[in-house]
């Protein structure tokens, strides 16, 4: 079903309406209308990586662990996924009319926010801080998640809009200030390609005001939305923002007021309560029937493409697709590509015919709750980072084990002296050949505002430091003497120099998912090398950053920072030696590409009708190390001219590529018009400056990454 | 090394200290004194089913589990095991001077209170209601624990001494008033057996007062222990105890008067801080300094025999014994033979070939927390019942599980309707060959006072009932039309009457310990037979009980109850049919006997020097069945002449024994000059009557008994 036909019938629907039935539409647990046939729908459903707060369902990584595969195709195949899981658990939740929360179809991701400041507890939800990673997957998850049938498989939505990455303690009354140019170059190219390369059905408001005006009930929001970049979806409130309004922004002052404002605004759907109030609005003369009857043919729109009133090609997915085998592995796959690999001194992969006894060691290694980060379902299987560990060495090998410490209380036992499993860690470390150690965080420590379960601040990070119990366990292992290999499962940057400067080797395992410890085990041994990339940057300090509530880009991410960072955006080693030998801008560079992968699309804004041709590198690659592996083959881009450049290097394409040992291949990689592209102070994107340097590699061009990598990226030269 | 030895030792040891280091060592943190070599010892340590709170240890079931297993030989093995890890982690613990609570060798396990009422939070400690099955395991569990080296391998504690059954809430302050007959009969058996068999090391005062005296500080319960059963070991308080004496039981007035009420009625050592206050209580003439000096020097007799200051035949164990291949598989063995089997239409043992599918259901399916209990360890790995099952049925059979309900919410999800699981469950009842159904409490719902994850009372039942979530989700499975197999993990009598009239078998899984899930698909599948036998009564209604605060035994417990049970105490199925055909007196009996198993003591007080012979009884058992399965071969006696009899009959003696299918085994029974008493309303244990109806089968001789396992034990008629 096109868009025009499902509007028409939702137009036809809702003109049966009284006003009052239309109003009651308008929020996330929108009633029955029995007369008109019409069920209760529940919008609110998540998934961010998995099918959530449902019961069962594939936890993939987190979001920023998928952030970390740089792999677009990935992606596609697991929001695919997650909508044949929403579906077989929609389909077999409807047989038993329930219609709660959480069992629709309308789900609310992905987060493509950007990973701005490292404290912010959230960011794990995101891709990174990359614009263009962030929207090259987020465009391949709504895709997935939204299919191409004959409707709808499931509605994505793009969250939050237009700007929001903390402080989260603040996010109710907290004005976001970002610049004309901040928002066209860093904030808004995800949301924009969701809506012109994805047709993204949904988006999401975010809590916070930007520049000044509620996000979910923004005139000059709505107008780049629903103006410049003609989304037609439905827009929904976060949750309880709206009574922001009045209760925190005060920018209105009652709840019939910020109903009002919102709805007037192009918010259609109330996640909260404050819609309530509609009619109280609308009797005041706040709003109109027709803003009330458009949002409402809205919602029946987005109901309608997603077959909700007819029978549809995916009503027999059955309940058995939950969970199966297949994407099981899937989700075990994404992990394994997800683990970025920081240091290592040739002790990895372990061999495992040389190993007695292996030591265990931290408080994340049997977590569960560190699988899954935020936003998760329930798995009916969590294979832990010590469980997988455990069921690859079977009999063969002794596995000995200690939480080392708390997460980050003083002690494990009330009555206990402070780091009371302090010595069981070291005992572990003398008695074994090797000790892995699982440090981090989990959602408990990092997340969201007013979650329950946060006793360590307000969701955000106050440090870059693990907790102090942690620092004291790291410090225990390395004078243990044992060679260590140090595993932290967190979904933001960690300093980790002491770890570097310790231990045999690093690795980040963000929140791998419940099948992590697999995942986990095979890259630890060998079975398949680490290949994921650094989506955010490690920093050195917090104190090289702006204010946290600063929201101007300079000095922040790779684009814009000045320092060396500690582990650079893109950077993550291999088993293998993938190195890109050659790099050449293809000939026929207007033409269609056939190469291993396309990354970048046609027209310098992105569905806009410039007839702009992409250009094409040819780049040669090849695998002098002695492992089979995946790499990532990333391209960036400096115009060498223009004063509005982005200060550094920034990503503009990249392609995962396979390369067995000593194999060699050609992988295609295609610029888009928009990386040649700068921004003016106004926001307004333009052609200024024609020459640039591109880089070809496996990490960014800067000095940090080569000192880690040992390799220089091939760099172009390109006139324009 | 013998008491008398380590006890001058103490002596002199002792002797060279000042007043106020004598005093300082009464605590249960007892500080270094460094002039004299002393190093700081924490007495506190725990063992109930494996070394508890001090990190990786074997986690054993839970006590009641062990107490259904009517196996006195593994709970000597197990508590043997349980002292090897002790010292193992004691060894490596002091190498790192580490010498904090729970990380020394004297142990307060086992607990052999009579678990009088269903409602007590912490039954599930104990060996259950039967005093002769409690002083039995207790004994073994006791020697096992201290070993029979030439120093003590760890020191056991009886404890609650002498009555302590809750209710909880108010055992700071609560009066237990036990008639001279209840006590001998029913109260004391056990502690008195400790001590007199098995020498156990230490003894710890319950909370509450007894017949008005603070168990703590108290003259009666001193003489008892002291005097009549000569008990030469340490007293301690339990936690905190002592200051309930002026702030709760209102005995005294001030801390030091406290102190000295506890310390002048021999309890050593002090769990808590008041015995700060013993040289205040010194000063005023409260106390005198050989009272302190013999507490000291009790104390100090304990380390020696312990071999503190010398190097033993134990310094050599290894950390390598902790959670040993061989313990663990120890713990899955006693796992197993702790499972209590009360119904079975047949459809057990489950037929892997047959099944494409399982629905694992409920709150505690996949839960590490019912694993375990309370008063436990950490394992390296926990095997849900879950996990267990899917290990067990690997790639063949489809897994589909669901939580169905919170353990005792009414919701899962924050704003979720109520019961928001329960259309999973019944989709997946739906959408498989049979339902393992998964419900029953853990330590948040049946534990301490004071715990501080008990958020659903203050650790006692309010209700033989499920929480009402769990009975919905029963209701549903029933609907379902499923086959439906319950499984119940919790540490208490349970109604299971709908489990019964609805469920195609019904098994009580206990809290069964970190391999429990192992056991449990071992066990569902048949590659063992289920043998364990129920430790306490399941009633039919609590209202057919006495109050709770009632410490009277009439009413209670299948030997004084005059209800018929729903299930007996002594019940339990397997998947064989053992049949008892044939029982005699044994011509020689008061010989040595040499059977299969021995119980009971010579001497009608154990540990007298009466001449009085044990009775022996040679019982013919059949496995009239096709499947080859361990049972428990119980004697139960009843004094047919005396007023003063215990109202039922009641266990005398039990071997479990091993039949493969059409086996026949003789084995013996020997029961003890005491079972042939009866106590009169002075406490005074007598002979009275010369009649005696002995019973010898696989249940009680009671209808309901006979009813559920459809075989009558053999009777004989026996005189004195």
């Amino acid at each position: 079903m096109d868009r025009k036909k499902a509007r028409k019938k939702a137009t036809e629907l809702v003109s049966q309406m009284t006003l009052e039935e239309k109003a009651s539409q308008l929020r996330y647990d929108a009633p029955a209308i029995k007369r008109l046939g019409i069920p209760a729908y529940n919008w609110w459903n998540e998934a961010l990586h998995g099918v959530a707060r449902a019961g069962q369902a594939t936890i993939f990584p987190q979001a920023i662990g998928l952030g970390a595969t740089f792999d677009t195709e990935l992606l596609g195949q697991i929001a695919d996924t997650i909508a044949t899981e929403g579906r077989a658990k929609y389909n077999a939740y409807s047989q038993e009319e329930d219609r709660d929360i959480y069992k629709g179809l309308t789900f609310w991701s992905p987060n493509v926010n950007i990973f701005r400041d490292p404290r912010w507890g959230r960011g794990h939800e995101t891709y990174g801080e990359d614009p263009y990673l962030t929207k090259e997957l987020g465009v391949s998850f709504v895709k997935g998640l939204q299919g191409d049938g004959k409707v709808m498989k499931a509605a994505a939505c793009a969250k939050h809009f237009a700007v929001h990455s903390g402080p989260e303690a603040i996010r109710h009354e907290f004005d976001a200030i970002a610049t004309p140019k901040d928002m066209e170059e860093t904030y808004l190219p995800a949301f924009e390609a969701l809506t012109r390369e994805a047709d993204v059905e949904g988006f999401m408001g975010a809590y916070n005001r930007t520049n000044g005006e509620p996000c979910c009930g923004s005139p000059s929001l709505q107008k780049i939305l629903r103006g410049d970049w003609g989304f037609q979806g439905y827009f929904v409130s976060d949750c309880w923002a709206i009574k922001d309004f009045h209760e925190h922004h005060m920018v209105t002052s009652t709840p019939a007021e910020s109903a009002a404002l919102a709805l007037n605004n192009g918010c259609d759907l109330n996640c909260g309560n404050t819609y309530l109030h509609i009619l109280k609005a609308y009797e005041k003369g706040l709003i109109s029937e027709d803003t009330i009857t458009e949002s409402a043919i809205r919602l029946f729109t987005t109901r309608y493409l997603l077959g909700l009133f007819e029978e549809t090609e995916y009503d027999k997915i059955p309940y058995s697709e939950v969970e199966s085998p297949a994407h099981l592995a899937l989700s075990q796959k994404a992990a394994e590509e997800s683990f970025v690999l920081l240091k290592n001194n040739g002790i990895l992969p372990l061999n495992k015919e040389k190993i007695k006894t292996v030591g265990i060691v931290g408080p994340n290694a049997d977590s569960r709750k560190a699988l899954v980060g935020n936003y998760h379902g329930t798995a009916s299987r969590y294979c832990t980072i010590q469980e997988g560990i455990q069921d690859y060495l079977g009999d063969d090998v002794r596995v000995l084990a200690s939480v080392g410490c708390d997460l980050f209380r003083d002690r494990t036992e009330h009555l206990a002296f402070t780091q009371d499993r302090l010595a069981e860690a070291k005992i572990i470390a003398e008695n074994s050949d090797i000790v892995i150690l699982c440090v981090g965080l989990d959602e408990t420590l990092e997340g969201e505002e007013g979650d329950t379960g946060n006793s360590y601040a307000s969701g955000d990070k106050e440090t870059l430091q693990l907790p102090q119990v942690q620092l004291d366990l790291m410090e225990a292992m390395a004078e243990s003497g044992k060679p260590v290999v140090l595993c932290l499962m967190a979904g933001s940057d960690i300093d980790l120099s002491y770890a570097e400067e310790h231990f045999d080797a690093v690795m980040v395992l963000w929140y791998p998912g419940a099948e992590g410890g697999k995942a986990a085990a095979r890259v630890l041994f060998g079975d398949v090398s680490p290949s994921g990339k650094l989506p955010v940057t490690f920093y050195n300090t917090l104190e090289e950053l702006p204010d946290f509530t600063d929201y101007a880009m300079k000095g922040r991410t790779y684009r814009y920072m000045e320092n060396k960072a500690q582990f650079p955006f893109g950077y993550g080693l291999t088993y293998g030696k993938v190195v890109v030998t050659d790099a050449v801008v293809s000939e026929n560079s207007a033409a269609d590409t056939n190469g291993t992968s396309v990354s970048g699309k046609a027209g310098f804004e992105s569905g806009t009708n410039t007839t702009a041709a992409p250009v094409t590198i040819q780049a040669t690659v090849t695998n002098q190390g002695a492992i089979d592996t995946r790499d990532v083959v990333q391209l960036y881009i400096k115009n060498a001219d223009s004063s509005l450049a982005v200060p550094n290097p920034e990503l503009a394409a990249f392609t995962p590529v396979f390369l067995k040992a000593g194999e060699t291949k050609t992988v295609t990689l295609s610029i888009a018009p928009k990386a040649f592209t700068v921004v003016d102070e106004t926001g307004a994107r333009t052609e200024d400056g024609s020459h640039f340097h591109i880089y070809v590699g496996c990490t960014q061009p800067d000095k940090r990454s080569m000192e880690l990598a040992g390799v220089k990226p091939v760099e172009i030269e390109y006139s324009k």
